[in-house]
């Protein structure tokens, strides 16, 4: 049996240099070497470096921190606070790296279905999330009742992951501003 | 004097690979090779693969078709039509590929500043047509007066290369209909 620790330190080094560097940018031994772990024992643990590529928008997603809650806010200002620990994420990153699932979805999706199925289900429970968050605001008359929440989710979250691309080449928080205007100040207002 | 014309190969091979499969998966030699000139022939007409990239994004942006105009169109109907023509080309690779300016972005903005200054000047001047035609659809009560044409042509386009983007991993017209959903029947209604 390989050791756990691994496969995790595996996973937790391939989570930080795909997101730094991109997926093809980095090398199985590239990724060995940032895990302090032979470059033989990859693939006692992993069948491809795509397999690795799915875990890691999955523990990604996981690991997000999205689901949190900050009690007593409402549906909309619990919505807003989600994303506003997202945003505080990028400005910590120097608006480098931007979302993972992202960055995987523009630069991998056409190249491996593996990766892909991962990046839609990611996508798809963060929509379903912000789904429930503007049906839950719907239901106390803080968003506008005639409003498709499902349309409206995927339309949001889609925005957000091209405003974090956005913020990748313009390196300042304009494109997450203008995100906020239009969301919490036009759309959902 | 190289000859002109192996320049020109390069770069429109260049746009259809880079494209296709992404910047780093392609090499120098997968690039001459598919425009069938000698590899060593690259450098005579290039600083650098990103100096390439950077032109091809260029490139790229001209060569849209973006800003054709159809007669006795509204500023709304026309914006539409424009957003309708980028759709059926997503279409018409079935949801590969999305927008080579936004792939650009997400996998190379952090890597390279040449590549970077390019996607950024191409996303520029594209938000800024669509600010154009906020202004002209408000000139005419055609789009809500209240809204900030900067700030929301700014926010439709991150929008638009975030749903290009959900097109690639969801390989249907989802992404783009939700987006003219919204935009359209919410936003600039």
């Amino acid at each position: 049996m390989p050791r756990p620790s691994v496969r995790e330190n595996i996973v937790e080094a391939a989570l930080v240099e795909f997101h730094r560097r991109g997926f093809n940018a980095c090398s199985v031994e590239d990724i060995t070497k940032a895990a302090g772990v032979p470059k033989g024992s990859f693939y006692n643990h992993f069948k491809s470096k795509e397999d690795l590529g799915a875990e890691v928008v999955d523990r990604y997603t996981t690991g997000s921190g999205w689901r949190a809650e900050t009690p007593g806010l409402s549906p909309l200002k619990q919505l807003r606070a989600r994303f506003t620990a997202m945003r505080d994420a990028q400005v910590g990153y120097e608006f480098t790296r931007g979302c993972l699932i992202g960055n995987m979805g523009a630069e991998v999706a056409d190249h491996s279905a593996v990766i892909r199925s991962q990046v839609g289900e990611s996508l798809e429970g963060w929509s379903a999330s912000i789904a429930d968050s503007i049906r839950d605001a719907q239901a106390i008359g803080e968003a506008p009742a005639d409003l498709d929440p499902d349309v409206t989710s995927r339309f949001i979250l889609n925005a957000w992951e091209g405003a974090l691309l956005r913020g990748k080449v313009v390196k300042t928080t304009e494109p997450m501003d203008d995100f906020f205007a239009v969301v919490f100040g036009n759309i959902l207002h």
